[in-house]
C-alpha cells in the first residue's frame, strides 16, 4: 500500500521568515497526521524547515533534488531523490504528491503551482498574495484553495485527500 | 555557430482566436527576421499556428514534444525532438531559447513563464491578462515585458537579443 | 541523516524465473539490513519481486515510475514517485542508490549498469551472462563487480558502502 | 514535413582517432544525403567530430546538451537544445533519432545503445569491439547491425530508413 505523500513546495534562498516558521508548521502537523513529507530537498527556505518540521514530528521526508551529488541537501532529508534534471524535476515533485502545498511563492513555486494545475490536481496556497491567489484561481477555478494558516490548510489537505 | 532561437508559447486545446492569430503572425515574423521559432510542437492552439505562421515565411521550426511518438505532432514542425518527459520538457522549451514570448495564456504556459524566471531569462507577455502580468512582474519585475501587438513583441525581442 | 538506499534494477516482463527468485531474497536481504530499496517500481519483473521481498523483510520501498498515473504500481511500493519520465528515469534510480545490484539483463537495466559506470559509481551483477559481464568490466574495470548469489551480492553491497 | 534525423553517439573525451575520423565522414555522408545530423552537442570526441564533418558537407547539426549553459557546446552545432537534464538527456538523443549510429563505444554510448533498443528502434554499431556486438546483439537480436565502415554504415541507413 502506498502511504499518503503531502508535497510542500515554496521558496529557496527567498523564502520570508514567515514562508520558513509555516513551513516548519506544516512539516510538524504532516507528521502528527502519519502522511510522509515530499519537498525539493535543498538545505535551505521552505524545503529545509518543512522537513525539520516533519522530522521534529517524527516523520518520513523525502526530498526530489535538482542535482547529481549529496552537496546542499537539507540535513532533515530521510530520502534523497538525486534527479539530476535542474528545474525540470518541479513536475516530479507534484506528480508524486497526492496534495500541493505551496507556501510562500516565488518563480520555481510559481511553475510548481502550474505544474499541478496542468496536471490538474489540486493545489492550497498559503501565504500567498492576494494576486497570486486571483492569477492562479483564473487559471483553474475548481482546483486552487486559499489557507490562511496551517490549521485550515491541513484541514484542505484532509478534506483533499478524502474527496479522491 | 548556433542559430537564434525564439521560443512561443502558449496554450494548446483551450487556445482563443485572438491567440492563434496573434500566433501564427508571431511565426511568420519570427521566420521574416531569420530566427529560428522553437515551440512545444504539437498540433494545436499556439504551438501549431506558430509553426504554421513560421513555414509561411520560410523559416525553420523546432518543436519539443512531450511524447516519444510522431502522434499529435503539428505538420508545421521541421525538427521534432521526441522527449518522452511530459511537461518536464517545459523547462527545456525555455533554456533552448534565446528569448521566451507567451503568447496567450494557460496553466502549461504559466509554468513555462514561471521556469523562463527562474532560469533569469527575459519573457514577453502577448495576450495577457492584466492579472498575468502584475503577478509575474512581482516575481521578477525586471524580466518581464507586455507586448500589445506582434510588432511590439518583435521589437521587444530583437532588443533583448542585443543586450544579451 | 540521510538513510542508505540501495538500487535493484532488472528485467520487467521478461525476467526469468531465476532472476525473481533473487529479486526477492535480494529485497529480504536488503530489508534485513535495514537499507531502503529503490526499483523502477512497476508491477512486473524484478521491480515487483524485489519490493515484494522488502517488504517481507519489513523494510521500506521507493519505487521510481515511468509513469505519472497510478497504475502498474507494484503493490509492494511505499514510496510511488511518479517521474513521468518514461526510461528517462532510469538515470534517476542509478544516482538515488549509493550501491546498484543489477539482478538479470534486459536492454533498460543494460542502461541502467551503464548509466551507473557514467556516474562514476559502482555496479553488482547478478545472474548475468560472461558476455555482459565481460563488456561491462570493458567499460570500466574497477567498477563492475560480479556475484555467483544473493549472499555474495550482499557482503559486496556492504564492503561498496564502507568504502565510499 | 519533419526532416529525417540520423543520430550519432560515441565517447566524448575518450574517443579514439579511429573514433574521431570515422564521426566526421559519418557527419559529412549524412550532410550529403540531406539527412540532419543529431548529436549530444558537447563540444569533445564524436558529438564534435560529427558535426564539423556535417558542417564541412553544409549539414544542419543540433545538439542535445546535458547542460544549461552555452559552455562547452560545439561550435559546428546549429541548433543547441539545453535540456539540463544531464545523462537523462541520452533518452531523447534516441528518441528524437529515426536512426541511431553508435561510434566507438564508452559508458554513455553504451547507454544510449541500451536506451534505442528499449525503445525498440534499430542501432547500428561502427568501430564496436566483438563483444560490444555480442552483447547487444543478445538484447535484441534484430535491431542491431554491425557496420565495418561508414560507406557501410549509411548504406544501412538508408536501408533501415527506407523499412520504416
Amino acid at each position: 500500500m502506498p502511504k499518503i505523500i503531502i508535497g510542500v513546495m515554496g521558496p529557496g534562498e527567498s523564502a520570508t521568515q514567515l514562508d520558513l516558521s509555516h513551513a516548519y508548521e506544516l512539516g510538524q502537523a504532516i507528521a502528527t497526521q502519519g502522511w510522509v513529507l515530499l519537498t525539493g530537498g535543498r538545505n535551505v527556505g521552505v524545503m529545509d524547515a518543512a522537513c525539520r518540521g516533519a522530522k521534529s514530528g517524527g516523520g518520513l521526508t523525502i526530498g526530489i533534488l535538482p542535482t547529481n551529488h549529496s552537496n546542499g541537501i537539507s540535513a532533515a532529508v530521510d530520502i534523497p531523490i538525486l534527479t539530476d534534471l535542474g528545474n525540470a524535476r518541479n513536475n516530479i515533485n507534484v506528480l508524486s504528491s497526492q496534495v500541493v502545498i505551496a507556501c510562500g511563492m516565488g518563480a520555481g513555486t510559481a511553475s510548481e503551482v502550474a505544474l499541478t494545475l496542468k496536471a490538474h490536481k489540486p493545489v492550497i496556497l498559503l501565504n500567498s498574495t492576494e494576486v497570486s491567489h486571483t492569477f492562479f484561481k483564473q487559471l483553474s477555478p475548481t482546483l486552487v484553495f486559499d489557507a490562511i494558516n496551517v490549521t485550515i490548510a491541513i484541514q484542505l489537505t484532509r478534506q483533499l485527500l478524502n474527496e479522491r
